[in-house]
Formats: structure tokens, sequence, C-alpha cells
């Protein structure tokens, strides 16, 4: 392969079709479970929902501002219809400039700039070796980037853990407002039940809201934050290597080692 | 831009009203749904008020001065009207000084040293470069006054955090003695329910206390820290560029990897 | 021993029974228990089933992706059959080959590399030296390697780690959804305790699957991982300690540093 | 004040009245909760007293020695008649004695040293200055003293966190064998009252252990042990400085840069 | 002393009677608290015991290997008749090690190395030293010796922090199981109190199991293993400082740095 005019391959996009599916099943299943009880109706109850999901909401947003939780809420669209390169790809790709670099040298990577543009921290790094940067400064100066990246989806996540830390909280306070308001008022023993069945719900809003949304949303926000910064310590690999004007071959040997073992790849016979 | 003569912007001040709006949105929402059962008055009762709010804060003070706990409560009043300059203003203003002191040298920033003075740390820096201190030194000076201004905020923070882990404490103990009352007395059944009620209370004190006052502003304080040191970081990296003379371009790039993509500046054509 | 024609020994696969005793014998206690209490049949409720086992596969699909847990499933099953090299075995091993390097030369070891294919760490730390790398990169790129294997081990670790979270969250979210229901439904009191059995049957489920599958097995994960790492960090030592050409006895005396008294070697007289 | 003879200021001492103030205004709000409710009595079980302060003393005991338990009661007797030199203080004195040196040289500190015995370290660092050890050496020094200071009071922290970990663990247990023996003789209805109003008594009496006396105490021991190693911190800023004979205003700002902004000095014009 | 001849002090034994005093004064609490309910018989059930120790070993060993619990099994042993130097004694052995060195050269430690086999770590120091290997490398590997043997330590306390957590655990799925089969139950409402003590009975054991046995257990393990560190430590003080040929006097400098105060040595006049 190393023999052909270079191409480079462009990177596949893929719906992270996890989030939808168990979030539908997860939910079909607590559903059917209530209407297989009969009365779907009695796990209705507006003052319950306006509760825990505005309280949660409110106090949540004490803890940031809207606009934080604004783009979160981006974020988390973001994550259902997720895309991201697959790290043997982008390893072969960085490998492709590499050689590139190595036979025709730096400056004809010129041309590819604007190809790179889908791919902002690859771009970055080469127009700065194109430009001449070492590769030492290179390196410090993605290494930023990408560290400053990867706290601002760590921020994001922190909001969803936040929300799913006050969930339950404003389900125990919905419930413990409903028991007080029974047990101040037990002359018809009839109503108890009742009362308990409404006073739990905000409990079960709670739980519902911080185990099938917000904790699993969070787990996924750090895991697909974890796969980008894979992707992009492969980026900062090869544009540091390239800069350094090293053979591209031992450039393959250090990606083979953060890659995993079914992801490893061989460039050169 | 960068042909104008040169002019410091200032930075704009707003009021947080997240904080204001989630706290009073939160309570609203507890207190029409005590409302909504009727009896709002069963409610409050002075005694259990007295264990959890007096408690929480006797122990609180126990764990640290009083005086500590008024700085806390300085630095509260402070995140409500919060005023953070915006990070792309700031790096912007870093950018006007590096070329000013580019072009006309460093001692020409001296006139600016007055109109520096609402940012400290960026006047300390600044004035530390005027008095020809090498770039190296004022980074580690800067870095360490940036720490230390993190670990107070971080001080105050735990005090929140040590009052949220006592209030849902001093709730038990409460609800543990009204039981404890309760069942000790139990000739009258119907006196039970509202004895009950009562001993509920304190939990509910203790959950709303720790829940919807002191975690949430813990969080905030940790957020705004985290900004505020965001906004120090790039003015000491300008100081430091500053005085090691470099190039204001490389500080433009620098200042771009760490600002997020939304908020990247271009200063130089 | 130093003397004799060097003989590169095996390494020993050793079934690790103790999972799968334990495994079993945990269960058999637990449905002993139950099958005591005279009616097992009460245990087993389909819709509890559906909601704890199919809603915990679910949630935890929704953090990761299909792919990530069918890998986690893989390293499972690895687990129950873990063959690690003794750490001892490990180390005479890489003495043996520095031994070999010493005497006949770096290139001798050329004759070796095939027989090292069944430990991928010190073959490509070998193959590495053989080819010329020197002492240092050969470190560099090896504990890289490394650490990349520890990440992945610690990510199945994590799926299992969020199962064993969740597992308890359905089981409550099953366990609410039965008590209102059984509470808005009070009218025949001799029905309360097997509907309130039923409810409790989903906090059962959930805890058994957390606390004797999903967190034992990730204990067991980290653990194996744990032992790998061991051994391989001996053939990092080992490749370095050749790549460097030093003397044997300086690796035997670092070997025995990190390996426990038991375990220590005594290969040189 | 930078041309007046030199004068070495005392540390002034202060009792730390909110440790006692918490401890009295906590205890005296349970106190009065209890008589409230009228039967004071009922709160006080020896049995209950015995199983939770005897076995969290034991258990507590098993963890560390009574050496060690001996020596925690000593920290905390000390942490109440507190006496910590202010920051400003000691970052003036330590100035003095830098201006001191610079002006009539390292040797005429010798006349000092008698006066620094009351601060070990302040003192330690000045005679290892005098005795013409370099800055570098000095500072190594008194770090690693530093640092086993610290290290020494999180162990006596570590002592009281223990046992506000068992407590509450002791309360569940005593709490278990109360109901345990009240279940198993329910034949008189009219105890069961009692019975499980002396069974939540351990409970009650763990809790206010745990978080009225242990928990604060640990978290003020972790307070006092800070603001000593800022004391303390300054002390080997200023000995490392005079050991570098480095000029007084470098160390003027580099200890404002670790005080914070109210306790900032200008010993300078 | 230091004109004396050198004469190398033995290490004393010491029996650590606070893990056995605390364990057996524990256990008295609460047998007595059960034998004053009149019927301890009620505390004894077969099935309940074999669920709640049987249930928390097996787990425990799907977690780890039979091999790793019989080695915590004799750690724990040796934390009963624990003998560790006491860190003075140990500094002042160091000192005369080092003295002697420096007067008599370190080839005349050579006599010494026999007495100095009770302590493995200072022996094989010494030996290393004798040979003639620098101190920077007699630190590097007695580090890296030291290092290993706190991981070992560490992966023994954390098999008992495993049990710590498992125990309660299989404390609630006996309870749940008890709970099931008496609520399916429900007919003669006169078993219902004796089924409900048994149900407690698991949870009873699972607490008494992590609280007064484990969790003790592994916090003592914890403490011993720093004990022994600080000791470890010092010795490697001690070899490196040798190895290094340095001023003994600037050796009891370093090691009363990391001593606490009342143990602080003076060796030399």
């Amino acid at each position: 392969m190393a023999d052909n005019p270079i191409q480079i391959t462009k990177a596949k996009s893929a719906t992270d079709i996890a989030t939808i599916v168990g979030l539908i099943g997860g939910f079909g299943l607590v559903v059917s479970a209530i209407f297989s009880g009969g009365s779907p109706k009695s796990f209705i109850n507006i003052p319950s929902v306006m509760i825990v999901f505005g309280g949660t909401f409110f106090i949540t947003m004490m803890c940031f501002s809207l606009q934080e939780m604004l783009r979160t809420l981006k974020t988390i669209m973001k994550t259902v219809s997720y895309s991201s390169r697959d790290p043997s790809e982008a390893a072969i790709q960085v490998l492709q400039i590499a050689e590139l670099a190595r036979r025709q040298g730096v400056l004809s990577l010129q041309t590819l700039l604007k190809e790179l543009e889908s791919e902002p921290l690859l771009h970055k790094g080469m127009s700065m070796v194109v430009d001449g940067t070492p590769g030492e400064e290179v390196e410090v100066v993605l290494k930023k980037d990408m560290m400053s990246t990867i706290q601002r989806h760590q921020k994001s996540a922190s909001v969803l853990k936040k929300a799913a830390e006050f969930a339950p909280a404003m389900g125990l306070i919905g419930t413990l407002i409903g028991l007080v308001q029974m047990l101040g008022n037990l002359s018809d023993p009839s109503t108890i039940g009742p009362s308990m069945a409404v006073a739990l719900l905000t409990t079960f809003y709670g739980a519902v809201l911080a185990n099938m949304v917000f904790s699993p949303m969070a787990a996924k926000l750090e895991r697909n934050s974890g796969a980008e910064a894979m992707v992009n310590g492969i980026y900062v690999m090869g544009a540091a290597s390239v800069g350094r004007q090293e053979n591209p071959r031992r450039l393959e040997m250090l990606l083979n080692s953060v890659l995993s073992p079914a992801k490893r790849i061989q460039y050169f016979d």
C-alpha cells in the first residue's frame, strides 16, 4: 500500500444506536411493568412531576448557569448521533500523511490541509507543521488543546452527574412532604394507601430520572470523550512525529502501542 | 484591528441570575407542594427548626472557625452577583497588551498599569514585567498566586460541603429523638400520626437545607472558581509571554488552545 | 543453572477455579436457603426478572456500546479459564534471554523470537532489541503498550461496575412500582403480603446480580489485570535491560525488587 | 518600618472558642429537644451506652494501637486551646529576619536563634542557615519535616474518622439486637413501643457520637493542620530565601503570592 | 555515645495486644447485650450463618484466588503478634552503621551483614553498598523494593475490604429471602414476629462481620504497613547515605525530619 499514490481516506460517520436502543428498551420495560399492574394512571401525578423534574432542573441551574445547561443538552444531542473516527483509520491516515511528508517534503502537506478540516486537531497540527513549527512545540500546543477539550467534556458530564445526584434528593423531599401531610391527617384509614402511593411517586420519579436518564448519559459522555481523546492522541503523535521529521516506521510502532490488539495496523509491509 | 491604536476594553459585569432563579424556582415548587396539601402550618415546628438549623450551624462551627464561616457567607454573597470576565475578552485584552509591548517596548505598559487594577493578577504580572522580572519568574509567582486563590475558594466550598453533610445528620438525630419520644408514649393511638409527622419534619428540613441550599451553593462556588481560574490562566500566559518577549502570534495560538471552540479569537488578521 | 545451554521454559496454563467455585458456592447457598423455606416458586416472577435483568442490560448499553459489552463478556470468559504466567517463571525466562544476549550477542536472540510469540509484549520488546532499538526507546514503547492494555482492562471492569451500580437501582425502581400498585389497591388485606413479596423480589434480584455477579467479576478482572501487569512489568524491565546491554546480575537484582519474597529467584550462583 | 532597628514580634496565642461554643451549642439544642419531650430518662439506657461507646472504643482500638488513641486524645485537647500564628505576622517576622541577614550578614542571626525556639521549624531552618547549609538543602530538609508533621496530623484525624465510621455501625448493631429480641417476644403488644424506643437509642447514640463529636473533631484537626502548614510554608520560604541570600523584596513578593488578599503585607515602603 | 565501640542494638519484639483486646472487648459487649435480653438462642440460626459467612467467603473468593485469601489469613495472624521496630531505634542503628562506615571504610560493614539479616531491607541495602553499588542505585533499588512491599500489603488489605463490603450485602440478601418467605405466608399472624427476627439475623451477622472483624482488620493491616514503611524509609535513607559516603551528621538531620518530635534522636553530641 505504501507504494500507491497517497489518498486520504474519509472518516466514516456512525449513529450510536446503543443510546437510543438502551433508552427505549429500559423505559419500555418500566412502562410495561406499570401497565401490567392495571392502573397506569396512578403513576402520573402532576405535583409530583413538578417537584422532581422542576426541582432537579432549578437546583442544577443553581450549580451552573443556564448557558452551561443548554450546552450540555447540545452535547447530549451530539451523543445520540455520534460519529467518531475508528482509531485504526485515524492511525492509517496519520501514517499516510507522515509518508507523504517524508517523500515529498513537509510543504507538500499544504495541499492536504483543506481536506483535513473535518478533523480540527489534525488540521491545526499539520498547519503548524507546514508553518515550520518544531515538533516539540506542536506537541505542547496540541496536548494543551486536547486537555481543554477533555475538560469541557467533563464539565458537561458533571452537569448530568449533579442532576443525577439531585433527582433522588428531590424525590425524597417530595415523599417527605407527602408523608407529613398524610400522617397529620390519619382520620380516614381508607386514604392512607393512596396517599402513601402518591408520596412514593416522587421517589420513583427521582430514581428513574437519575438511574435511567442522567447517570447513563453522563457515563456515555465520558466514554465518548475517551474515544475522541484516543483519536486525538493519535493525531498529536502523528503531527509531532511529522514535525520532528521522524521515520514513519517509528510512528507506526508508537501508534500500535496505543491501539488495542484488534485495531493494530500494518501499514509498512 | 491590529493596526488601530491600542485601546484596552473593560470587563463587562454580569449578575448571575441562575443562582437566584434556581433558588426561587426550587423553593417555589416545594412551598406550592406544601400549600397544595392544605395545612402548611404542619410544616413549621420551632424545635425542629432549632435542632436542624442551629445544630448544623454549631457543628459546622466546630469544624472551622467563626471567621471562616463569615468569609464563606461573604463569598456566597459575591456568588449571587457574580461578575466574571469572558475568557475571549480576557484573551483579546492580553493580546492587545502583548502587541503594545512588542511595538513600543515593555516600558510603555507603565501607563496601562492603573487601568488594569480591576484585574489584580494581570496587574501584578504586568507590574513585574515592567520592573524587568524575567518571564519564567513572572510565571512562577503568578501560578503560585493563582493556586492560593483556588485553595481559598476550595476552603469556602468545603465549609458548605460540611454543612451539606451535617444538615441531614441533624435531621436524622431530630427524627430519632421524636421517634423515641413517640414510641415511649403509645397509649393514645390518635397521637401517633401527628407525632410521626413532627418527627419526620427534621429529616425534611435537613434534606431541604443540604440539597437545595448548601450543596448547590458549594457546586456554584467551585464552578465560579474554575471560571476565574480560566481567566487567570489566560492572564498568566499573557504576562509570561510578554515577560519572555515572545511573538504575540505565538501567544494567540497558545490562548486558542485553552479557549473553547466557540470562544476562540482571531486577533491577527 | 547459568552454565547449561539456554532453554526457554514455557508458561504453564492454569484454570482459575476460584471464580467458578465461588460462583457455584455462593449461588448454592442462596438457592438452598430459598428451598429450605418451602416455596421456591415464590422467588420467580417473570416481570420482575424482566425489569431487573433487562433494565440493567439496557441501561448499561446506554452507557457504552453493544460492542464494548460483548468485549466485556469475552473478557469474563477469559477470566474463568485464566492462564497467567508465574512472575518467577517470567523473571527466569527474562534472565535466560539476558544471559544469552550477554554471551552470544543481541543478534542471537533472533532465533528465539518465534518461541516468544505466546508472550506478545516480550516478543515485541525483543524484536525491537534485535532490530537495534536503544534500550530507552524500547522501555518507552513497551510501557506505552502496557499502559494501553491496563486501560483496556479497566474499561471492561468499568462496564461491570456500572452494571453493579444499575442492578440495585433497577431493583429499587421495580419495588417502587410494586409498592405504588399495591398501595393504590388496599381493599383486600389478604393480598398485601403476597404483593409486598413480589415487590421485594426486584430488590432481591438487584442485590444478587450486583453483589454476587457483577461486583466480584469486576474485582476479578482488575486483579487479573494487575497480575498480568506484574508479568508485563518484568518483561519491560528485561527487554530494556537487554537493550541497554546491562549486566544480567543487575537485572536479577531489579527483578527481585518487584517480586514478592516467596517468589524471589536466585538465577546466578 | 524597614529602617527601624529590627525587633522580632511574638506570636499571639488564641483560644479556639469555635470548638467549645459549637460543641456546647449543638449538645444544648439536642438536650433541650429531649427535655421538651417530657421524659429525658427514656433517653438514657446503660446497655445501649455500653454497646455504642464501648464498642466504638474497642473497634477503633483494633484498628490502631492504644498509644495512637491516646496521642489523638492529646491532639484533641490541643485543638481546643489552639494557638496558631497569624500568617501575616509570620510573614513579617520572616521578612525581619531576612532583612537582618541581608544587612548584617547571616551570622548575625545567631543571636536570634533562642527567641525562635517557640517556632520549631523556623528555628531549625535558621540554625541550618547559620551553620552555612545552602538554601536548596535547607528547603529540602524543612519540606520533609513539614510533610511528616502533616502526615502525623492526618493519622490523628484518621483515628477520629474511623471512630466516626464505627459509631453508627455499633448503633445499627445495637438496634438490630434490640429488634430481634423484641420481635421474638411479641406476646404483649403494650411492650412493643418501649422496646422499639430502646432499640432505636443505640442508633441515636451512634448518630450523635459520629456527627456531633468525631466528625467535627476530625475536620477541625485537618483544618488546624492546614493552618499550621500555611505558617510553616512561610517559614520554609523564608529560611530557603535567607539561605540562598536572595533579595528580601523578592521574598516579600513570594510570600504575598501565598497569603490571602486580606492578609497581604507591605513590609518595604 | 559516638566514641564507644560500635554495637548494633537488636529490634525489640512486641505483641500487639490492641487487636486482641479490641476484638474481645467488642464481642464481649455484643454478647453481653444479647444475653441480657434473656434468649441468646434466638440469635443463632444455622441457615443464616451459612448464607452470610459462607456467602461472603465464596464471593470474596470469586474476586481473588484461594491462594490470596490464605495469604491474607497469614498476614492477619502476623498482625496479632506484630513486632515492628521502633523508628528511633532503627534510626540509631542506621547512624551507628553510617559512623562505622565513615571511620573504618565501607568494607568494614561486611562483618555486620549477618547481624542485619533480621531486617531484610537494611541487609539488602548494606550488601549493595559493600559490593560497591553507588548510592543513587542503592536508593532506586531499595525504593522499588519498599513500594512492592507496600503494594503487597495493600492487596491483603483489599481482600479484607472486599469481604467487609460483601458481608452486609449477603446479610441484605438473606434478609430479603426471609422477608419474601414470610410475606408469602401471612396466614398465621403469630409467626410474623419470629420470622422477622430470623430475617433480620442475617443483616445482624453481616453488620457484625463487616464492622467488627473485616473493617478493623483491614485498617490494622494498613496501619502496620505504614509503620513498617516508616522504618523501611529510614533504612533506605541510611543505606543511600552510606552508599554516597555522606557525613553521618547530615543523615541524622534527615532522619530527624521524618521522625515525630517525641521520637527524635540526638546521636552526635
